[in-house]
Order: structure tokens, then C-alpha cells, then sequence
């Protein structure tokens, strides 16, 4: 098989794709770098079937070129910025909702029927049903990101009723793991590397959230597209259990051996936007046999790991 | 007040616009007269308060200048081609996302606050609840227009969290009356025009729908607006009744004293992404007193009357 996969050079395209290549795939990469990490590639780069195209999704043209050959795409580019949305409104809709689109042009035109497609637990906005399965009440968007993330989905839809494309799409919520590169566990990790007494937590810290280990996140990648068929399959991706950020910061505070003054700014919430908990019903992908190896606490340990091994990616302006 | 109607020379657009300066509003119309028709605002030129404006939803600095100083927003200009979505997918994308993206922006740039949006009831795809609410299980998109429409919403919602705008969405079924200048009793009307005979019919004639009278339809706008205060007022717009596409070709049929040889084509459905049956529950806008005065049968009569008495409308090139 031959995977293009967008965003490749990003946190969970990097991991996807390492795992692609190790089981005897070729993969093309298209990805603009704009956050992506090219030492994340060092390993692909070293197998043959491995091609990597510097290229943007608003770039119709090479994106054609680029996809051509393939058979199946994950699409995982995005602006994953949800806390900065309303500071540049016009990201969103460009980098998740019209590369979408242009993602799947390019498919058509290729003849490309499968995707895979990353999307966000942000979609259900704030869920009257908690844990929020995949058929929750229509939901209303609360974020900008949320909302270009809903329109993309609904394009993919869109294109599989009326162009015979097969897909499947991912409501994650948060994952943590090995070359995660941004979000509160590396911001706490960061702070407290530069003034190990004090950490600033926005919102009041009881902001409940739901995490996955990248491993866990991938395998259940898999599971899904293997044994689901339907023209449009929907999964929640997470785990059965949530925590409080103050667990969080407790767990990176014992794991480091500090005990720092915690400030908390910013009322309730952390940010406008800011889901106050998303937690979601996986009993979907759970009914495959799939579950998590990994607990919250164990994914967050495991990036705090990474990051102790990899400091030169707090260095890094992403 | 100073309303703002996008598509304000559209068949539900240039209604509500005759209908705000009869009650003493001033109005601004913005329509680039793709589909909008100029015939259409004879009336309103006479009135002091209207301002027309030809200008493209995808021009944002003439729609940033031409939106200034109006306070409330009536954005239904749209691609309403629903049937042809497949054959230009950039269209839906173009002038139903971007354009309602760019009137969001409009707005947040000029203070203005309050918008209103035609949405459609396309956007619950193939509903599993039948009628359908306002709250039923998160839909898979079947169209490009309805995935164009989703998105609109999403956006909106995501505006009105981020930047304090207050929203009243509104999901129509089809809507029948006076102006109205497409869909099946125009298509079916026009060929009876030429070929008295014979009617040819997309589909089994068995496709259920539902349809709304514009003046009942123009109603429940006025009452939605007048009595939901919540940041985000999403209503279902329709009649509690629906009939087949064979019940309104015997109405039809009746009012001109017709009975042509009736040739179905195309399988059970009209074409791709034509949704086999569109019912919403409306007893959300009914909570609020309000009902349709006019049956689905009425809506058709009084489109025909209008044809009858418009003969020129037949020969545009829409």
C-alpha cells in the first residue's frame, strides 16, 4: 500500500508514520513545516520507501502532483492552535477547513478513495451528554477550531456520498505521548525548566480533561480501519477515565521532584473556547476489542520522558 | 433600525426585504445577481430607506464598506443549487463557507452583533429521527450544500462564542410562493408550459417532502427574532404535513387543467445527495404561538398563480 499522509511531520503524523514504514508501506509526506518537525523524520528518511514533499494543502497544483499514486490518505494537517482561534480568524477556515477541500479535489482527480481524517472532541462543543458518544444531540460549535474541524468533516461526508470515497474520521481527544510538541503538559514542563519555584496555570485548575498515549491512539487507528466498513465510519478516540489539570500538574510536579508556588490566572476557564470537559464515549472502538494500554498519568509520564531526553525541542519556536 | 440582507434580491431575500421597509426599516441589499433577480426589487426602489447594493460576498472590502452602520444581518445570500453540487464542488465551498465566513468578518470589524442565517434542513443529511428536531443525533452530510450550510452554522456559533455576536439559525425545508423561481413546481410548471402532454420526473415520484409558504415562512423568522434571546437560537422552519412528489404533480396537473403522460427517470431518488425525505419537527417555533396559515397545497397553488401572472420568469436564464 501506498500512504500519503498530510501534516506527516507533526506529532501524530511522525508516529503514524514511522509505524507505516516499519510494516513494509511506502509513504509520501506532504507537509508545509509550518509546525512540523523535521527531526522527526529522521528515522523515515533512512527507509527506502519513504518520500517527503515540502508543500502547503493551499497549494493546489504540487498537491496533485504530490498525492498522485497513492492509495490511501490520512489527513492529518491542521492548525491544531484551538486556544489562539480568535486572534486570526481566518486560519482555521484556510488550514483545516479549504485544505480539506483541497485534499479531497485531489483525490477525485487522482482517483484516491480512502481517507482518514483527523478531527477533535472540540466538535461537540459543550456536550449536554457527557461521555459524548458519536450520535450526542447536534451539537453547537464553541470554537473556531471546532468548527473548521465540523466543516471538513462534513465535507469528507459530502465527498463520500457524491463521489464514492470511503472514510474514516477521528474525534480525538487530547494525546499526549513521545514528540508531543505543544499543549499544558509541555508549557507546565517548560516553565518549571526555566523557574523551577512558581508554575501560572490559566483557568482555575479543575478544568477537566481526557488524554490518550499516542501508541494507544495509533493502535486504535488501526483497529478502526480494519474492521469498519460503512461508507462514513465515525470513532471517538479516548480514554475511560479524565482528570483534573491539578492532577496533571501534580504528577509532572512529583515526576520532577519540585514543588513549585502555583498561580492560577484567568477565572474558570482557561481560554475562550475552552471546553471545560471533554470527555468521550469510546465504547464504539471499544466494541472491536480495542482498549488503552496506557493510563492518563502513563502517557504523561511517558512525554515527560521525551521531553527530558529531547530538550532541544523546548528551544524550538513552534 | 438599518438591516443588512445579503441575497436581498433572491426569491426569500427580496420578500423579507419588501417586508422590513413596509414596516419603516431602512435596508441595505448586497446581492451580486448571480441568481438575484432585478424585477425582484422593483418596489423596495421606491422606498427612501433601501439602498442596493451589487457587490460579491467574496469581495470583503466592498462588503466591509458596504455593511457599515447597519445593525442587524440577514445573511441568506447562497449557492441554493443543491441538485448540481457534484458537477462545480468549489461553489458550495466559494459561496456558502467563504462568503459566510467573510460576512462574519464584516461584521466583527463594523460592531455589528446580530445576525440571522438561512440554513437548511439538508444539514440532518438522512435523518434517523423523522420528524426531526433541532437536537437530533449528530447528522453525516449527504450533499456539498448541506456540508456548505453546516459549515455556515458552525461558524457562526464559533463568532458568537469568540466575539459576542448573537445568532438565530434557521433550517428550512423548501419553500414555495410568490417569486419563487426553481425547484420541482417551477421545473414542472415550465415543462407543461412547452410539452402540455407529457412530464418528465427525476426519481419514482415517491420522494417525500415538505414545504413551507414564504409569507408563513417570513412569519416564523419575525416571531424567532422577536422572542429567542439565547446566544445561539437554532430553529426548524416547515409545515407538519408533507406530501409526495406525485401529490403536488396531480395538484399542479389540477390548477391547469392538465393530465400529461408522466415519464419517471433516475431510480428511486431525484440525484445525488437528494435527500428521499426532509420532516423536521417544528414545535420549537410553535412553543412560540406560531403556526402556518397555509397548507403545502396552498404554497403550491400560489406559486402557480405567481408563474400564471410572470410568464416572464420562465424565459430568464437562471
Amino acid at each position: 500500500m501506498k500512504y500519503f499522509v498530510t501534516g506527516g511531520a507533526g506529532f501524530i503524523g511522525s508516529n503514524l508514520v514511522d509505524r507505516l514504514l516499519l510494516q513494509g508501506n511506502d509513504v509520501t509526506i506532504y507537509d508545509n513545516f509550518s509546525t512540523g518537525i523535521p527531526e522527526y523524520l529522521e528515522n523515515a528518511k533512512k527507509n527506502s520507501g519513504f518520500t517527503l514533499i515540502k508543500g502547503d494543502l493551499l497549494d493546489p497544483d504540487l498537491l496533485d502532483e504530490a498525492i498522485s499514486g497513492c492509495d490511501f490518505v490520512f489527513h492529518l494537517a491542521a492548525n491544531a492552535d484551538v486556544r489562539f482561534g480568535t486572534e486570526h480568524p481566518a486560519k482555521d477556515l484556510h488550514q483545516n477547513t479549504i485544505a480539506t477541500f483541497n485534499v479531497l479535489e485531489a483525490m477525485r482527480k487522482n482517483s484516491i478513495d480512502k481517507i482518514a481524517f483527523s478531527s477533535t472532541g472540540s466538535v461537540y462543543g459543550e456536550a449536554k451528554v457527557i461521555p459524548t458518544p458519536e450520535h450526542a444531540p447536534f451539537p453547537i460549535q464553541t470554537s473556531l477550531y471546532g468548527a473548521s474541524k465540523l466543516a471538513g468533516e462534513g465535507l469528507i461526508e459530502a465527498y463520500c456520498e457524491g463521489f464514492g470515497i470511503q472514510s474514516w474520521i477521528f474525534r480525538f481527544v487530547s494525546i499526549l505521548g513521545e514528540r508531543y510538541p505543544h499543549g499544558h503538559v509541555f508549557d507546565f514542563y517548560k516553565q518549571l525548566r526555566i523557574h523551577p519555584e512558581k508554575l501560572d496555570v490559566l483557568g482555575n485548575g479543575h478544568q477537566k480533561k481526557s488524554y490518550l498515549y499516542i501508541q494507544d491512539c495509533l493502535d486504535a487507528i488501526y483497529i478502526a480501519i480494519q474492521n469498519s466498513h460503512e461508507k462514513v465510519n465515525i470513532f471517538n478516540l479516548g480514554t475511560n477515565e479524565y482528570c483534573e489539570v491539578n492532577n496533571s500538574i501534580n504528577w509532572i510536579c512529583e515526576y520532577l521532584g519540585l514543588t513549585p508556588k502555583i498561580q492560577y490566572t484567568g477565572g474558570e476557564r482557561g481560554w475562550i473556547g475552552d471546553n471545560p470537559f471533554i470527555f468521550l464515549d469510546c465504547s464504539k472502538i471499544r466494541s472491536f476489542g480495542w482498549k488503552p494500554k496506557y493510563s492518563i498519568k502513563d502517557g504523561i509520564i511517558k512525554t515527560l520522558e521525551f521531553l527530558e531526553n529531547n530538550q532541544w525541542i523546548l528551544e524550538r519556536r513552534i
